[in-house]
């Protein structure tokens, strides 16, 4: 740290992202990143004449991409705001809703960077802790007069909330904005898109990182009333106007318009997870209910921390935390069969040496 | 403007960008782009392979393009600090290192984006009056005890002050960040980076969207001492890890490591600005010496608004802002041989026509 930097920022702790070691070829299960290469489609779309324009500026208001996610969900224009993946997305919704007088609310076991987006901001927050086995119970945000953020499904847990849950806490929220995180919907999630019409207080977040296949690109986007967009927009002309590059944006048309590739290889992950799920039953691990491509899972016999090490020396990368309340778990990827055949061969491997 | 938004941008404006109109084609000479594509290496970089692996997520600390930049500045790799648009490296600056206690200063006339950074960070700020003939006095910063941004070459004026001088500022005040904007310093200018070296406070800030033809793929970078750089990275891991993506990593290795076909393009820009000048000169235009790919001129008997009207309506597109100041003055991007070509022409009717 120099000395040149603003006080406010003195005891600020950054997010700290999924480690992406170069050490060596490992089995990434650890970021939540889809198995499966962007649609043939995309590599037609990345072309020589696209490449060729890069010398001129995107279209900042990002028109044809934004169109084609308005025609694709059933919304207008002006609904739809374009981001520089997700987390920028989150950024803007900390920066532009919330402040002393409007304070924010989230899970306590969620996604790590909310808590680092209020702290940046020096905004008051509320962690409001899950109840019994990770469950995120709705009547904690009924009426909390704060905005509000949710993943769900919920990161690490997997865990989500039914769409009549979320309509509950946006409408008895009404002077503040709640924000749904869709990271991870379209992995069996029914999503809460539908509500936008009728709440000016929701705002809907996606991603392209997971599900899309995209993660490489940055691309995320919020789904929400003309009036939140518009209040995005200005903080978004007021920071970065041209957030999103040309490629990402051919890329993510080509994405849209393909989606049955997407939803197939959905498919795919949630058989993937099933499987998964039940062979690490039969060696002892209890596993979270989960609608997203990573399943939340403890072994009864040795602790995450111990797991997660253990699988990383075989080459094995998941995802642990170090903090108490979630020590004892670890959140694992869901990959093509292949990886996750790799992973339970380790996992078995680990239980004889150290189980 | 929704309820929801926080008070704190109540009276914000934001930054309007160059105008992108899409109701026809235009000679686009508004936004100071290349006219001349990315290097061919460049498509070779953004190659199948590198479309195909966009499911998995860019190395957040961007080593390999940060080694590049640094093997070609010269420097190390822990003064390099990456950026989604030099737009972005500017709000990190105003965000980072400015507060109540930390006030900025930047000339008055100058890249539009500072003053709109200073209000939505509710920042105090000089905006110091440039001297005749747009003149930038660097007496005015030396020891001003406060931070301080200047573009140089200057923009939309094109004039830029020596590396001597922007030593003087540097050196003269120890205990605030100088950040020297060097958007458009590779069209004839002189580089300040060797002073990184020898000064703590200093930060240079370069984009790839003029001299290296990638204003679509969305880079900027910062160069400065290892402690603000790292200052840069925490608020960067405060609110966007993963900033920048992985095909405009790949072509940006490939920009650097083919110097030579942008150093060759700047030289026709260098020459075509020379023409321009001189042409539009014969036709009773005054022109600020420029070092940059644009050039700041007025006609002696038409005024800038009805310049840039008239332009427009005819098919060529400048830049033009209503500020008092400046509104007998148009800012014209330097293009191909030929685009100028159309520029004068059009001129040479407009005088015809109204002069």
């Amino acid at each position: 740290m120099s000395k040149f930097i603003s006080k406010r920022f003195d005891t600020l702790e950054a997010y700290v992202p999924g480690e992406q070691p170069q050490d060596m070829q490992y089995v990434k299960l650890n970021t939540n990143e889809s198995p499966f290469p962007p649609a043939p489609a995309v590599l037609e779309a990345v072309n020589a004449a696209e490449i060729n324009h890069l010398n001129l500026y995107p279209d900042p208001e990002g028109k044809v991409l934004r169109e084609t996610l308005a025609k694709h969900y059933g919304v207008k224009l002006e609904n739809v705001f374009l981001a520089n993946g997700s987390d920028e997305l989150l950024n803007f919704f900390f920066m532009t809703f919330c402040d002393e007088e409007k304070p924010v609310a989230f899970p306590a076991v969620s996604y790590g960077f909310y808590p680092v987006y209020a702290n940046l901001y020096r905004l008051p927050y509320d962690a409001i802790p899950l109840r019994e086995d990770f469950r995120l119970e709705p009547e904690d945000y009924c009426g909390i007069g704060k905005n509000v953020v949710i993943a769900n499904p919920n990161a690490p847990t997997g865990r989500i909330i039914s769409v009549d849950e979320i309509e509950k806490i946006v409408k008895s929220n009404p002077n503040h904005v709640v924000m749904i995180d869709e990271a991870y919907i379209d992995f069996g999630g029914e999503s809460c898109l539908p509500l936008v019409e009728k709440y000016e207080n929701l705002l809907v977040c996606q991603t392209f990182s997971k599900f899309r296949s995209l993660a490489g690109g940055r691309l995320g986007f919020a789904i929400g009333s003309p009036a939140l967009i518009e209040d995005l927009d200005k903080i978004k002309y007021s920071t970065n106007s041209y957030n999103i590059n040309r490629l990402t944006m051919a890329a993510a048309v080509a994405t849209i318009e393909n989606d049955e590739y997407y939803v197939n290889n959905s498919r795919i992950i949630q058989a993937n997870r099933a499987y998964t799920v039940e062979e690490l039953g039969k060696l002892g691990f209890e596993t979270l209910p989960s609608k997203a491509n990573f399943i939340f899972t403890r072994c009864k016999t040795v602790d995450g921390g111990t797991i997660y090490r253990e699988l990383k020396a075989k080459g094995v990368l998941v995802r642990h935390w170090d903090k108490p309340e979630i020590a004892d778990w670890c959140r694992v990827t869901i990959g093509s069969r292949e990886q996750m055949d790799v992973l339970l061969e380790k996992v078995r491997e680990i239980l004889k040496e150290v189980g």
